[in-house]
């Protein structure tokens, strides 16, 4: 099942048959406060800047998460949606708890966005999902519901299933959702990896759709938490996830390698090619200043 | 299924329920040097040195190899054996392609040692097999045989059982029998990576026996080969590899952090206790050397 996202010229296509889709992550001012304070002065430089640097080391898409308390999140993430697409033809991804923002941001975004996000929970989709329909955009659907997130794979699958199934009845077919079965941290629950997995699992079984991974929770609490975020991140491909939202300086190695050994990379093209990038990534961004 | 493992005071259980086990791979002078010239001129102390080390960075088992043209292996391996046997109860893994040398550090090795290694090559299976029976020792046994390395999973299977039968013939029991799939480079045949993990499930789901993963070999020819490695020591473990010939300083944290993402470290206890010896020996490592 392929899910096509769109940008202002590009297309982007996420299945289990071709590479491993990124989702740049860094645009989102939640502990972070170097862009919390950016947003808020109005300086969108620093945004251009993780824009600019996420597709440089090989993002596909952007997320785009204006959330800072206290600012008009309606009208900033219509600056940034301006912003970013004048950057890139790359496909968006809009990320917001507020449904009047994604509406705004939806409003801008150019081709086919992404949507993050919808999940079980009664007003989410009430709210959500009729915004998805409306602009024949893509939703991540988290698996977690008004009762919380649950400590099974089942019950997690239940909850992907009554996403695609509501979906269904806007009109949003099932190549259009893109299921998240989050990830607590094994810190806390040694058996929160492998219900993460078994839940990928059950859910491609079940439903055929594709599968996001978040962000770096796997390792919550822990030391060395790269090693740990790389692994899950094989793992979690291995058991068919098919995009993440993440920092593609950070696990884009990883994420390349995995396609290479799972026979989705002939003659290490994309692999090799990517080391290069980054080699000269690396290389660009540890150039000392030179002294004026 | 267990495998059982003895040194001259320790035991180590391989097994699909227990923690990843490493066997060091480090005293081996294949490609190695400074190791070939200190066995050439009869000096042991670089050998107590990577057997130390290794032990700090974690290895389970030592592997043995005293391979150099020219030298006196049968004399070598009697020396080795005995020096390592003082450093330390661990196991001991005895390493060679000549079966003289086999024999002779099997009349010293302590307690249940493992030698490494049989094929289904006719000649390895009659030279080899009587050997570990003789001595009540665990095995290694290679897909592979007259033929070469069979290019498809279900001919290494084939191989597998071979070596199982001919064993049982001799009294080895399938517990001390630990196949090893092969892998060839990804970096030649993209599809190399899929057959290794592929053959790994049906071995597991023929014999049941334990596996072994021998060293890099996936990543040869290709750039940054530690994270094409680490990805694959992970899907490896998850499609049920039980040990490793490896490096224990260099994956060592990649071995921990599956384990503990397939939920075989509860609490996170030994991922952290790893954690903490790593940091601790890296610090000494680099530390400066002082000043005289």
């Amino acid at each position: 099942m392929n899910t096509v996202l769109k940008g202002s010229r590009k297309e982007v296509k996420i299945s289990i048959e071709r590479p491993f889709v990124m989702i740049g992550e860094k645009i989102n001012p939640t502990g972070h406060k170097k862009l919390a304070a950016a947003l808020s002065s109005g300086n969108l430089d620093y945004v251009r800047d993780l824009a600019n640097r996420q597709l440089s080391w090989g993002a596909d898409v952007l997320d785009i998460n204006v959330g800072v308390p206290g600012l008009d999140e309606v009208a900033l993430v219509r600056q940034v949606v301006e912003l970013v697409s004048s950057l890139t033809d790359a496909p968006l991804c809009l990320d917001s708890a507020n449904p009047a923002v994604l509406e705004a941001g939806l409003a801008l975004a150019p081709g086919k966005p992404l949507v993050n996000s919808v999940s079980g929970e009664e007003k989410r989709l009430e709210a959500v999902l009729p915004l998805v329909s409306a602009r024949g955009a893509a939703v991540i659907g988290l698996t977690m519901d008004d009762n919380g997130i649950p400590q099974t794979a089942e019950e997690r699958v239940a909850i992907a299933e009554k996403i695609v199934n509501r979906a269904a009845q806007l009109g949003i077919p099932a190549e259009d959702i893109i299921i998240d079965p989050l990830v607590l941290t094994v810190g806390s629950d040694s058996k929160a990896g492998l219900v993460t997995l078994h839940t990928i699992e059950l859910v491609r079984k079940a439903l055929g759709v594709n599968i996001n991974l978040g962000a770096s929770n796997v390792s919550f609490g822990l030391p060395d938490r790269p090693v740990i975020n790389q692994a899950f991140l094989t793992l979690a491909i291995q058991a068919g996830a098919t995009c993440a939202i993440t920092d593609p300086s950070k696990l884009g190695s990883t994420i390349r390698a995995t396609d290479l050994l799972l026979g989705k990379d002939d003659y290490s093209a994309r692999y090799i090619k990517y080391f290069r990038q980054a080699e000269k990534l690396r290389a660009a961004e540890s150039a000392p200043t030179p002294i004026a």
